[in-house]
Order: C-alpha cells, then sequence, then structure tokens
C-alpha cells in the first residue's frame, strides 16, 4: 500500500509520557508544555488524566491544567477516564475527547485488574454513554496489542476482539498500543492488517513504545497497512514500567523526522517540537530520549 | 521484494566504534571485545585500521590486538587501510579482508582530503593490486552516500558511480554508509535501487548511523531492496563527529531483535551480544546506546 500524504500525530507527553515520574511536576511545567505543544500544530494533544490521585498522584492536577492551558482552535485535548467519575471531571473540565483502555491481553488484564478483557470493557459503558450523550468524542486503547509481559505473545485477533468491543461502544478511534515496546515490523503488519479488516483505518492510532529501538520502524510497517495517526511523545517521555531503565514512547521528534522524510505532512513545526524537547528533558534534568531531537539540537548549537 | 532468510551482520565495534574515544583503550580491552564478538557468532569483524597514529592514536595497537586475538574458524577479519603502508602492516598482521573507503560527496572529499573523489579513488590503485596479488579480500566503504555534513543531500547517482569505480578496482563488497545519519527510509530505497542497478546486491553492505533515529527503520527498507549485508556496532560504540553528543552507530543488538522478529536468520547469539554490550559500556563507563541491550539486560535483572 502507498505511504499515506498526511499523517495525524497524537502527542501523548503531558499525560502518558508524564504519568510515571516520581517527583510531582508544578502545574505551570504541565500547562507550558501542553501550550508549547499546541502552538507547534499537533491536532491532539493527551493533556490530563481523571485518575484517582491515590493511583496516579502525578496527575491530581488534571482540572487545573485544563483550567490554565490557552485552548487552540484546532487543537483536540483528550484526557484518560478509568469511570464515570473520571468522565464528569473531565466533561467537567472542558475536555474535547476522552479516552477508554482495554488491554488485549488476558493475563495482563486478570493481573492488572483481576477481571477478563470482556468484563473491563463492559465496565466502560456508562462512560461511553456519558460521552455520546455529551457529544464528547470516545477513544479506545488497546494495551498489550502486540505483546504482553506476563503472557508473552498476544494473538492478532485478541486486538481484532477488544476493537470490535469499542467500536460497538462507540469509538471514534482505536489505539492498536505496543506497551512494551517488543514488536517488529513483521507483527505490526500481521496484527494491523487483521484489525483494519473490522475497523476503517482512518480510525485506527499506532501507539508504539521504543523500548526495543523498533518504534520508527514500526511506524513504517503501519503507515504501509493504511494507518494514518500515530501517537508519541516529546523527547521521548514515559518510561517502560516493565524494564526499568529502558525507553518508553517513541520520541516525537524522530517521529516527525521520518515523516518529513517520507513526505509526508504532519502540519507539525519540528524546530518547535525540538525546542519542547529539550527543554522539557531540562526541567526534568535528564538527557531527552529522541534521538532526532539531540542531534538536531546539537548541529543547531554547532 | 520479500526479505532475506539470512544476513550477515559485519560487526564494527572494535574500529568504527571505538575509533574516535578520546581516552586510550587497553590493548586487552580491544582484543577481548574482538574475541566475544567472533564467539558471539559474527562471520565478519572490523578488528583494527593501520592507519598513522598521528592520525587516529586510538588505533596505533592494530597489529597487536591481531597478533594477540583468538582467530576463530569461520570468522573473517578485517582492517581499514588507507594507503600500501597501511596495507602492509595489515598484510603482516594477518587481516582477512581490507578496507579502502571514499566519500560519495564531492563537498566532502575536497574539504577532508583536498582532492576530487575521482582522484581519491585512484590512489587506492595500489592497495588494490596488493590486494589481489596477496588474494587478501577487499571492500570498498562509500561515506556520506546517502547525505553530506557539508553539501546536504547526495544524489544517489554519485554512490553509483562511487560504486562503480570500486568495483573496477576490485573490490569484493561495497559499503553504502549513511556516515551522519540523515537518511530517511524513502532515500535509502531510491540510493540502494540505483547502486544494485549496477552492482549485484549481494556484495552491497547497508552502514547505517542512528543519529536521527532512523537507522532500524533504514535496515528493513535496505533489505527489502534485495541487501543482505548490514552493519552494526556493539552497544551502538561511535559517536558522529557532525552532531557532538548525537549517537553514531545503529546499535547491534537492536538490529539482532529486527531480525530475530523477522525471522531472518544471522548465525549470532543475542544474548552474548547483549552481555558484550553491557560489558563494554561499562568499560567505558557510560550507558549502552542499544535499546533493545538496555531493555533485555534490564528484564534479565528483574
Amino acid at each position: 500500500m502507498p505511504l499515506p500524504h498526511r499523517v495525524k500525530i497524537v502527542e501523548v507527553a503531558p499525560r502518558d509520557g508524564l504519568q510515571n515520574e516520581k517527583a510531582f511536576i508544578d502545574t505551570a511545567i504541565k500547562v507550558e508544555l501542553v501550550d508549547r505543544l499546541a502552538a507547534a500544530g499537533f491536532q491532539n494533544v493527551e493533556a490530563a488524566s481523571f485518575v484517582s490521585p491515590r493511583w496516579v498522584p502525578q496527575m491530581a492536577d488534571g482540572a487545573e491544567v485544563m483550567a490554565r492551558i490557552t485552548r487552540r482552535p484546532g487543537t483536540l485535548y483528550s484526557a484518560l477516564t478509568p469511570n464515570l467519575k473520571g468522565f464528569e471531571a473531565a466533561r467537567a473540565a472542558g475536555v474535547d475527547e476522552v479516552v477508554i483502555f482495554s488491554a488485549a491481553s488476558e493475563a495482563f488484564a486478570q493481573k492488572n485488574i483481576n477481571c477478563s478483557i470482556a468484563e473491563s470493557i463492559a465496565r466502560f459503558e456508562p462512560v461511553a454513554q456519558a460521552a455520546r450523550e455529551a457529544g464528547i468524542r470516545l477513544r479506545g486503547s488497546i494495551s498489550c496489542a502486540l505483546g504482553c509481559p506476563y503472557q508473552g505473545e498476544v494473538p492478532a485477533s485478541a486486538a481484532v476482539d477488544v476493537a470490535r468491543r469499542f467500536l460497538a461502544l462507540g469509538c471514534d478511534e482505536i489505539d492498536v498500543a505496543d506497551t512494551i515496546g517488543v514488536a517488529t515490523p513483521a507483527k505490526v503488519r500481521a496484527v494491523m492488517d487483521a484489525v483494519t479488516q473490522s475497523v476503517d483505518p482512518a480510525r485506527i492510532a499506532a501507539h508504539f513504545h521504543d523500548t526495543y529501538g523498533q518504534a520508527v520502524a514500526n511506524i513504517v510497517a503501519a503507515l504501509e497497512t493504511g494507518i494514518t495517526i500515530v501517537h508519541s511523545s516529546v523527547a521521548g517521555l514515559g518510561g517502560c514500567p516493565y524494564a526499568r531503565g529502558a525507553t518508553g514512547n517513541v520520541a516525537t521528534e524522530d517521529v516527525l523526522y521520518l515523516l518529513r522524510g517520507l513526505d509526508i505532512d504532519t502540519g507539525v513545526d519540528l524546530d518547535a517540537v525540538v525546542d519542547t524537547g529539550q527543554w522539557i528533558s531540562a526541567h526534568l534534568d535528564r538527557k531527552s530520549a529522541s534521538r532526532a531531537g539531540n542531534a538536531l539540537a546539537a548541529k543547531r548549537a554547532a
């Protein structure tokens, strides 16, 4: 399949990228991060999470972040909502899109939430219904769709099954996530080919982690199956909880560099993203995990 | 084009990976590195460089390295030889393959050696003749074949021209190198398609740097054009002299992880390479630049 001419990038750093940071990050920094990303031209920024602060203390200030950001016309602000309480908080905060989630791995679902995949998705029915009634966009995220830390291989049929259930709940968009970054291009092709037989490829997003250095190659494979939505995190923010010290989300700068080289339009200003990646990495007192980001910053400094 | 069933990896860490290290690395460490890599199953290890120690002091002990390693049957040991003097030293040291080189960029050739590409290649005629007479394998490396720090874009025809000249000199193998790691898959495909119209793809190697995070995706693109030889460096050893602080050679662990996922045989033991990558990184007092290497090591430690 020929590559697309345009790709939508969902920038996930403010939520997926920061949620596991140990030291609490000032709300002002989170607000600046979201605003810088929106200003760089992203159509979609994952800005907050409305989960219990006991579970994810880093995300406790979601409502304040949403209240203080400068809403940019043309940018859609998303938030994770694990239940109806979270949904109501997200709606009150003016979120454009809420995200529900499930693993594609039964072993993962049992181990983490002590129920089956089907049960875990059924629990989101009230959120889905509330989103429909409120006219808020609904996204479903399928974690461990390409591999699982407990069961290892996950069959493509498992991702297809979860995707169909999300579609039945009314999801506008569905993420196929390689949560632990284990996939290689052949696996990506197999899973995306299977999923896009049941769901319009225009609704499917590739959410890949770079834990094993495969994410950019995996994105190319996904684009070749007709996928046109890609998740990424500026500076590669976000770790891999199943391999401490390893990298997490694919870096936005690396993805933008790829897409520019492939003549694929994103509407995003790579230079502004490089600046933002260097800025937030400096704030977190670490070197950016983005290779393109570091190379472009070094070239600029030279 | 379908992917190959088998790929030869040329492990370049002992030469290309270490040559720019500032602090001199003990000969014993270099010897252990070469021996560990050969034992891991590599068919070809770039073990030394016979250049003037005034130019590359780190490589001054090439003859001693060659004398002290344990030659493994089935492994071919290569060395860089910039001139006849270097060739004679390499031959005396028992090297199996000598490597000559040229840029594909006129701007690079003029800036670095103050002559044209054609002149620089003509200077290798005595080395090529001596290698033929001695029955020593000859490899030609085309640097800046996918981009140049001075002129930027390098046309595919420039790499084709250098490849033809190397072929005329009697080269058994020719490396198409992305010295500054700027390529994306579309560029790789264009250059490899052009080069393989003039040279048997079985003789062409992909030598990619991961400076912009594109190397693994670029290797997939190269394999899809019929290339079956890939260069890589354990732990991603080797920097990018044109972007200080940026990463250099693609990490062998990342490449092996990719190829294993694509069901492509290499004959190399990934676990042994992960160990070697962690060992040499610890010796150099830095974190390995290999994502797969770090993830696999972290997983093992957990």
